[in-house]
């Protein structure tokens, strides 16, 4: 898993079960770029909110698409503290007790005043980021956002200073008497796999799905 | 879908893309019951905090395995202000336009007040309801809670008064101009599948997986 940096900040830091956290920016940022989507939290009233939105990595930068969060977050004009979390889920840790049934995942945690990016060019380009990040290339390949679409896009932009990662592989660990048991105990991986394509039902004639789709993976 | 109801109260009422919002029980515990795992958000010190964790519903209540929160939802005596979140995501959406591009997903908010669970008899209750959420029959099988690990595991429990879902499905929706564009739109299913049990590396002999887990399915 690499060498272990210290944790940025204290709320950074993972606490319980120290063991599985990590601070390196490879292995933060190779998990963000896996996810798919993210779970964006902020405080709201003083109540917690959060919801799933699509988010993508742009070298130091974490770009998250916020019109869900929008009402709120567009109010904090000099950044609205946000919590940003991926997580995959690996397999299912099936232990001899029910103590320690776990599961093994890669997850992500950042902290970060979001600032709405209003600059056309840069929106221009997290769209563009966005877009590459569920699908490599897709960019290439689509009609790029117009000025009315860029205006109707909320994009928020979250620095990576203070990211840490928490990760747990391997089998179960059971209580020392428990291995005795005769309790089968295991782990069933999972993973996120892709169906039969569906093709648009408007789409126009001899339009095949390019390669980044029909071979897609993360 | 089934009928639609009405949102319990405004925060849960689904404001962007309303035609997405569900708040049918029946809906929400369908989505909840499928998920592996939630994303439960609090306030600390003020400052939005979110963590994956395992959760199980259990008839109108929601039990959260709180221990990653534990420190600060241990302060809230009287119920900790939280917002637990599950998303399974469905497939990708791939339009025209960039402005387009989508996911296929079910999402459940549940907003409320979170009680932690003190009886042990019904933390043991809630230790099988999250077993048994993660492999059917599973609390049959294993080694139950004995007292002191009921001691050592903090459990959450969340009404379901205030939940809403949330879905998408089906095709892109391409501005109508871009339907004559020569580019491939379609959707890409994505889907949570086992792959080949790892049997523990302790395992005793003649010991073989249960049929919950060779025939795994949520």
């Amino acid at each position: 898993m690499g060498a272990m940096s210290d944790a940025p900040t204290d709320r950074a830091q993972v606490k319980r079960l120290p063991e599985r956290g990590r601070y390196d920016r490879e292995i933060v940022d190779a998990i963000l770029d896996e996810a798919l989507f993210c779970h964006l939290a902020w405080v709201q009233d003083g109540s917690p909110r959060v919801v799933p939105t699509i988010h993508a990595r742009d070298g130091d930068t974490l770009f998250v698409h916020g019109s869900q969060a929008s009402r709120t977050l567009r109010a904090a004009r000099d950044g609205a503290e946000v919590c940003v979390e991926v997580t995959l889920l690996d397999g299912l840790v099936l232990a001899r007790s029910a103590f320690h049934h776990s599961m093994n995942y890669r997850s992500v945690v950042v902290y970060g005043l979001a600032r709405e990016v209003d600059d056309p060019d840069e929106k221009w380009h997290a769209q563009k980021v966005l877009v590459d990040h569920v699908v490599r290339g897709r960019s290439d390949d689509v009609r790029m956002p117009n000025e009315l679409e860029l205006k109707q896009t909320m994009i928020l932009s979250v620095p990576l200073d203070e990211a840490s990662a928490k990760i747990r592989t391997g089998p179960a660990k059971d209580d020392e008497e428990d291995y005795d048991l005769p309790i089968w105990a295991g782990v069933l991986p999972l993973r996120v796999e892709p169906g039969d394509i569906v093709p648009d039902p408007r789409l126009g004639d001899g339009l095949e799905p390019p390669e980044n789709v029909t071979r897609y993976t993360r």
